[in-house]
């Protein structure tokens, strides 16, 4: 039995350290990158190494940006009463993109769990309290995810940030747009109907 | 609305520009590549360049390899009396990892496709054909994939091989080991009835 040259079982390794790319999906991206121009394939190299060597986390916020204050905490556009709590990055990516929320951010990085022994120490929760209680926010909307991490870290955050004079809110659950209610599970249902609008 | 910061929208380009990577996978990777040890990214980067660098592609089989003769062709141990046609680098390695075939092998570096233009002077073909006329083999594998491609592919090669003395065989079709009958297409269960082997 023949194995990959040397250069490709690296390369295959490397890849296959990506979480959610397994074996067979780094073999067909080293093979990728082994098929196309040899300049596009070097222009991925490149552009790690430029993500790596140029991005930092915010030291307001803890977004990732090429620069510090990140774009969005150093704008002057954005609505100063309110700041929105997730736990990734890229969140903020997902939530500027619905155009609704106009407020500043501020990311966890991780939700609290206690299997993985991510304890509040180990959540950037102190700098959000810090600027709770400095700022001039009237609202802070916790935007982690409803998984069981998720909510729990939510419910900490309620508990914590409750002594201080703001409205704190948390993004509603509910059935997803074009989900058929046949195949919603009941936890989502019963949220769904807790968590009805009156339309009239 | 806050886009990325440059050098992450880059990064996330350039992933997307990987088949089967889409925007949200995209953006996963890149984010994970910033989570990690700079030193881990790096050496992913590096890999693609390493890889690049040092991988060509085989001239007497196609393969890439690190080698020119591949390690393969270049073999003192293989059985030179059979060649299987495959039509990917990486399937050769899913082949080998069976430990059921020992001979050569020769990669078509595609399938035909009339729809996106490919036909036989696109494919790795007169190099086979040379290798069945001035070789010692006696048979010839067709192992292509069983789509419409794969075995068009196939029906091809045997036409143009039928002429010299040698006997050319295909994959089996039929049902994978530990699927349900219940679930199988009715083609691969009358491939499964055909190809059936007698075992008294």
């Amino acid at each position: 039995m023949i194995y990959y040259t040397p250069p490709l079982a690296q390369l295959i390794d490397e890849l296959k350290k990506i979480p959610g790319i397994g074996r067979k999906s780094a073999q067909r991206i080293a093979f990728y990158l082994f098929k196309i121009d040899k300049k596009n394939a070097l222009a991925l190299a490149e552009a790690i190494v430029q993500a790596r060597e140029k991005i930092v986390y915010c030291s307001i916020c803890n977004n990732i940006s090429a620069v510090n204050p990140c774009e969005i905490c150093s704008s002057s556009d954005r609505d100063g009463e309110k700041i929105c709590v997730v736990e990734e990055p890229f969140n903020i990516y997902s939530i500027e993109k619905t155009g609704l929320f106009h407020g500043f951010y501020h990311v966890l990085l991780g939700n609290l769990s206690p299997i993985r022994g991510i304890g509040p120490d180990e959540l950037r929760i102190s700098g959000l309290i810090d600027r709770v209680r400095l700022g001039a926010f009237k609202e802070v909307i916790l935007a982690t995810s409803p998984t069981t991490e998720g909510s729990a870290t939510a419910h900490y955050l309620t508990e914590i940030l409750r002594r201080y004079k703001i409205t704190i809110s948390r993004i509603a659950l509910g059935l997803p747009v074009g989900a058929d209610l046949d195949y919603a599970d009941e936890v989502t249902i019963a949220k769904a109907i807790e968590g009805r609008l009156q339309v009239t």
